[in-house]
């Protein structure tokens, strides 16, 4: 996938979760239409049925660029570990290339220590399981308001040296600009992924304030915050990456809306942040 | 200050921000009957007068930890740097050792790299002063919640690398376990702090979610959270440092009820937390 030549135009790719309450093959046929890429999601995939879905993308001759999500291991249970590796098989029949691993919050009597180590574990589980299945896993730290309750992996340094154990091809790392604009080693992060092969899903989604009661649903269309994304895609160019870039916004005001809409307002969105 | 030698039960210190509408006169004087320090706040002190301030606190005997907050000079106009030039100024006659500032944000048009140049500008012109009046600048690191609205300094090892070109009685930092406690490397920052001598002042809150809207005011009583304070309580000790612990809680619910009633809870809930 990787290997493809791409112009930033056409990169694009709308994660269905930007328009969470819209149909899966509505969603699957206005990306063929657009020529855009598709993030998708197991609970909508799991409704319409896994070979249902491997059917209308492949039909469609839409682009899959990642399954969203599992992970939530950081207490690696035989439950936990069997249900990553159905995500696994998930992504394999859908063809999607990576995986989205979100790791889960501090299990009940842990330490956000212990739950890295748990993460740490998992991985090692699941591994060479997603490296038979032709699935790279891809670790995503979540921005450190999430640590406690969503996601311990809190930094990019942190999400590579969790994978820096495993071949790139099994375990690579999310690169979503939401979650580690505000780092300070950000741009030393992207460079080492994109050395070490890892940059495995490369996201948008822009930062406002102020932030919703929970946190969860406050990211911002592209353009609407701080983000300059014109710099992280020039940093992850030269890293040589040249895969597709998901828009993925978890917003209450845009899952209000009609798809369509929500749709051709990112896909603008996308194509005027990147204009030189 | 760092050379008298203390229990961990008498380090108790109370940030007048954890019952921020309680008189501040009253605050003190529960202050000195309970042994505890205080860490006071421009507005209220500027409020009942600056040298009626110093002088209630040296009537009372006790003793000032900090004073807050100034900073916000990301952009470093010539007001914000007199502003803070009068908040040194009120530091030393209040006798407050540690002079607590917060970054600010990103100044309109600029970007998260600009606003922390503009930080090390500021604190270039300030540190000289800072050191003729006694008084030490403790940058702190604020939740990378609070990047783009209010403080662009994110971790322990960005305020310790701004602080770098000071002395060490000029600029120190702020360790505070609720914007610290979801760091990979908060170790390390703590070990780093403690061997550069810049551990400025040490403040406890917990970490408790769902986090409210606008997430100021969502900090946890000590014990409702997930930080370990034992474990925070030794690394810092395990540096040298024994100075005192301010516990600084923004909650909602804490600032609806009386100053007393927040005062003997917290300090409890202080000792509870920091037994064996």
């Amino acid at each position: 996938m990787k290997s493809r030549d791409r112009s930033s135009f056409n990169r694009f790719s709308f994660n269905h979760a930007t328009a969470k309450f819209w149909d899966q093959r509505e969603a699957v046929e206005a990306c063929a239409r657009a020529g855009a890429g598709i993030g998708l999601w197991r609970e909508p995939l799991q409704e319409a049925g896994v070979d249902a879905t491997a059917k209308l993308v492949k039909d469609a001759g839409v682009e899959v660029t990642s399954l969203c999500r599992a992970g939530f291991f950081t207490d690696p249970t035989p439950e936990s570990i069997a249900d990553n590796r159905r995500a696994i098989d998930e992504a394999a029949t859908v063809g999607a290339p990576t995986l989205v691993l979100v790791s889960g919050g501090i299990p009940a009597g842990g330490t956000i220590d212990s739950a890295r180590e748990g993460v740490a574990e998992a991985l090692s589980l699941l591994a060479p399981y997603a490296l038979e299945r032709g699935v790279t896993l891809a670790i995503e730290p979540l921005h450190p308001m999430f640590a406690s309750d969503r996601c311990v992996v809190a930094t990019l340094a942190e999400a590579l040296d969790l994978a820096a154990p495993f071949p790139a091809e099994a375990v690579g790392v999310v690169v979503d600009t939401y979650h580690i604009w505000w780092d300070p080693q950000v741009w030393q992060g992207i460079a080492r992924a994109g050395a070490e092969g890892r940059i495995a899903s490369f996201q948008f989604a822009d930062w406002v304030t102020p932030l919703p009661a929970g946190v969860l649903t406050g990211r911002g269309q592209l353009g609407d915050g701080c983000i300059d994304f014109r710099r992280y895609l020039a940093e992850v160019d030269a890293t040589g990456f040249t895969g597709p870039i998901e828009v993925e916004l978890f917003n209450d005001a845009l899952w209000a809306r009609p798809g369509p809409e929500v749709f051709a307002e990112t896909k603008a969105a996308f194509e005027r942040v990147i204009a030189p």
